[in-house]
């Protein structure tokens, strides 16, 4: 049994922790046992700062959907062309994944029959909804190919950048030793190969 | 519990049911009891064809991988540039993962101790890295751009791949009602958005 420390949590920190073994074990697999265990306090130290663990997940995952939904009220994101408003928007999720990535994680993982995981899904449904009326609203303007159906488009398009939670890891080095690629240069590779190809034309 | 009928069970439709539990439960989280209680047989008669769960495991994700290693040695896949070698392996990877769904989300989903599963990780991340070379071959041949670093290309286009099994039912019609998509259609649809890109030019 680990030491039991002074509980010198504030609420972002717990969450941190909370957040990182929700993402280990799974939010069901995780008790509050094992929240007072990864963090080092007794469970009634961590009743003094949330009401519960599910308190903890609304809190992670109201952080992604700020980033994420936060993204959609940037200048950017609304004047213009769509497909630059698409593209920006585009390159910013993959920011905030990879700044926010435990958060991100968090939500993108979310299965389950809670009010909390429920209002989650449904949030994140929302915001794909919104990217794809995007993706839509520049095919209609002519600027997206139209041989690929733009639902179609949309999934191809998060299946691209939700992989990234998959293996990036902030902390480690890439496997040639260099330094992990920042998430600007990431960003900037996926606006590449999504909207132009990969292939030199 | 359920009645237990006569085992009638070939060796492949007892492997199509314990795929389909080991995809709904986890392999982990899957007991000879659940296999039995899904087909409906005794879990002697389960031991008259296999020697336990782990070798369902290791011939579910043999049948995904034996049909992934063909694609690299179809004519396409050997023949021409590198590029075209490229657009080939990922048209019928797409088709691949489609056809035989079941078994490619077992493979995409190992993480695991056991042999099988240690052996079944090391298998996928040698198909990734045939691919990866392929992209490699491609770029020194100067068909890819290269402001997209080699290696997050390949990243890139599975984490497009993949992510086809996330949303991929082949037995749900489309939500508008329509039929879904076949496979042929979904993979050039990923071929023309991971080589050419989603922007008319």
């Amino acid at each position: 049994m680990p030491t039991v420390k002074r509980d010198t949590y504030t609420p972002d920190s717990l969450l941190s922790v909370a957040v990182r073994v929700f993402n280990e074990r799974g939010y069901d697999g995780t008790s509050m046992e094992h929240l007072s265990q990864a963090a080092g306090i007794s469970k009634s130290s961590i009743y003094h700062h949330v009401r519960g663990k599910e308190e903890l997940l609304r809190r992670g995952i109201s952080r992604a959907l700020g980033g994420l939904f936060g993204i959609l009220e940037e200048p950017r994101a609304v004047e213009g062309r769509a497909v630059e408003q698409l593209e920006h928007v585009t390159r910013r999720t993959v920011e905030v994944l990879m700044t926010e990535l435990p958060y991100v994680t968090l939500l993108l993982r979310v299965r389950g029959n809670t009010d909390t995981e429920v209002w989650a899904m449904d949030r994140r449904r929302e915001f794909d909804q919104r990217v794809a009326e995007l993706v839509k609203r520049a095919a209609a303007e002519g600027d997206l190919r139209s041989d690929v159906d733009a639902r179609l488009a949309t999934r191809l398009l998060f299946g691209m950048i939700n992989s990234i939670a998959e293996w990036y890891r902030p902390d480690r080095a890439g496997s040639n030793g260099a330094p992990n690629d920042t998430s600007a240069e990431v960003a900037e590779a996926v606006v590449r190969t999504a909207f132009s190809g990969l292939r030199t034309h």
